[in-house]
């Protein structure tokens, strides 16, 4: 877990602050909840390989004996948790307001999380994921009105050029289903197809054939892997059909043309859509469109998402449609790691030990109320490294205060 | 511990970005700690009564010899907690980053801290604090930018008329010698004094003889308490010693003096401090200046702090004066609970079923690009009662779309 000081900290809040307001433009609406859910809403089997990861909190007052009661069984020590993710209390939030809410619901959160992740670069134990959900929209709308805000945002917080690489969970079904994987075994195929980008397809084929998958199935894969690539490559019916075997059902390949149609219109040019046959996106409880965030500027991703209808049925004991997208905070911060505030004005004012207060704060106060970030330090004898701390600290200029000085005989000086 | 929706959460949003907003401008910068500490250093002592309160979180692995061990000694069940306050990981973050932070460091935090109260209206378990501390300034300037800015903050804010009270610990301590309480018999002297506004001068009086303070100080006190009230209530020279009783040394009445002038030359104006010689504040760490912020329209504070010079030597070996302030986030929340969001354009587009997406996303696209706040509605049987909802939700606008409407011929009608 990591301490932020002033300049990482400023960044973050920046990032935060153009992510809230945009998605706020294009219709959504924040919600917080608690940092702590019940034990056993964390552990109902919705948030896979997390829920082991999961921070639990001790029950309070309890005595030798119920500890003791306890040691076969550690659970009974927590009777809450740390959430691991923003997915699990959404659903139970909706659950338990949706009378106060919109029969489309379009959630923000931005909020941390905590996994207790074996320390490695990279990984945290506590991070802010940035999630938005549409629940209660079973049309492409929800998809569409996902992607085009979050395209909306990579282009505010200045990563123009983002694109989207899409799939669907039921075209993928449809592909293992025509190159003839068994029903019980594609749970598995999926999780090896995942690992395309890393491996390379003969390492997926090898590795298919070591789970003993299907012989003739990973044949045919195997094949159409090796296919010539098609030429056309184009989010349209022709390109979508060109990436998928012959066989894929017709309504799932309108659906995702209709998706590109629309997300084109929204942004005035083609769709930066590119569809991927062979995203998988890890998570169990996805039902349909898949989707993850691309730049030009990284080979990883910056945030993905997908429809998921049955899980907020889980909570609520009846079915509503739902899909989420989570934009990658952590990664968009560090990629812009170089940005400067290129806001408001700002001052240090180095003053003499002998100027009174009274002047001191008066002419803080004129300042900072003529719009002008202002910091007070009394001179040290090393005037050079106070000025090159405040530049440090984001202070584009400065002015020395002695007992004498007025508003008017101010002189500021760039910090340069 | 809450959900927040919508309303709710976008006032609180907006009351933090104004707070961070003027107390950046002030000079102060943000910095964020993770949500846990070490236990041990959230159980050393500093918290008070909160250390009772902290949520504890379950060591991950251990096993049934490890949970049996810990029996007799809960604690060495958890190996992190969830902070109680804000100023304990203040002192832990300066003693790990002191080098890279300006001599003079002025924090901002704003974040949620956690006590395991038993519920009760009013009080939450999670809840937000927002403080700031001047950490290395030992003069009255950083009681005077602390006030100045927490002033600001209120105008702001729209709660113009915010008044300080102050006191100072060495005043009190003076008090008390003078009127002849024992050294060891000051700390529950204090605690009962701090009722002073609850239970009046004649339940005050009342409890320290119970706690068989030495009988001739409390007659002394007690006279006090009981003489003519002083015609001269300003915060001045005058009026600050007409408040105490003589025998204070003059130290002490030149501090409270100067930072009067201080705060008043800020202002513009009277400074607007009251001096309250039995203010007390219940932390042990203060040492000198403590203050409340008042509100003509309450009658709690919203807000309080004061010097603890002692306490960040503890983390650091090495005493470092240091002064802060809480401002009552929820408290303020609470008080503008009917403010309205007078923010940016918003209108809901309400549509027919027929209306081709790409028509839909292109029309919120141009919208939301104009600037306005755009939701999309499906037009649903009840169309009053969706519009009612839309009004609520803090939309102020609304058109109606359907097949043929360009961004050309949308009718923009007020929701009201």
């Amino acid at each position: 877990m990591r301490d932020f000081l002033p300049a990482d900290k400023a960044r973050r809040e920046r990032v935060l602050a153009v992510i809230r307001e945009r998605y706020r433009a294009h219709g959504f609406d924040e919600i917080e909840t608690p940092v702590v859910e019940e034990y056993g809403r964390l552990h109902a089997g919705i948030g896979g390989d997390n829920e082991k990861l999961s921070f639990s909190v001790l029950k309070r007052g309890l005595d030798a004996e119920a500890i003791r009661a306890a040691a076969d069984d550690p659970a009974a020590l927590a009777d809450l948790g740390l959430r691991y993710d923003l997915t699990v209390p959404l659903a139970r939030f909706y659950a338990t307001h949706r009378a106060q809410l919109p029969s489309v619901f379009r959630a923000i959160q931005m909020a941390p999380v905590w996994r207790a992740e074996r320390p490695q670069k990279g990984r945290y134990r506590q991070f802010v994921q940035c999630d938005i959900d549409i629940i209660g929209d079973a049309t492409p709308r929800a998809e569409a009105e996902l992607m085009t805000a979050s395209l909306d945002v990579l282009d505010a917080l200045g990563l123009e050029g983002g694109t989207i690489r899409v799939n669907d969970r039921r075209a993928l079904d449809a592909m293992l289903d025509v190159f003839g994987f068994a029903p019980d075994e594609r749970p598995g195929v999926l999780i090896t197809i995942d690992k395309l980008d890393k491996v390379g397809a003969s390492g997926v084929v090898a590795e298919l054939r070591e789970r003993r998958a299907t012989a003739a199935a990973v044949d045919a894969f195997a094949a159409y892997l090796d296919r010539p690539q098609a030429a056309d490559t184009a989010f349209d019916d022709a390109g979508i059909r060109a990436a998928l075997p012959a066989g894929i059902p017709d309504d799932v390949v309108e659906h995702l043309v209709g998706l590109g149609e629309t997300v084109a219109a929204a942004r005035g040019a083609d769709a930066p859509l590119r569809f991927d046959p062979f995203l998988v996106r890890g998570m169990g409880y996805y039902t349909g469109t898949i989707f993850e965030l691309a730049h030009p500027s990284v080979d990883y991703s910056l945030g993905g998402g997908g429809r998921y209808d049955g899980m907020i049925g889980r909570f609520l004991g009846q079915d509503v449609p739902a899909v989420g997208f989570s934009i990658g905070f952590e990664r968009i911060v560090d990629l812009l790691q170089d940005a400067e505030d290129s806001g408001s004005r700002s001052l240090v004012l180095v003053h003499d030990r002998d100027v009174p207060l009274t002047t001191l704060l008066r002419l803080k106060a004129d300042l900072v109320s003529a719009g002008t970030r202002v910091r007070l330090e009394q001179r040290s004898k090393n005037l050079k490294a106070l000025l090159e701390r405040s530049r440090a600290d984001g202070y584009t200029s400065f002015a020395t205060v002695s007992a004498d000085t007025t508003a008017e005989s101010l002189e500021i000086k760039p910090l340069d």
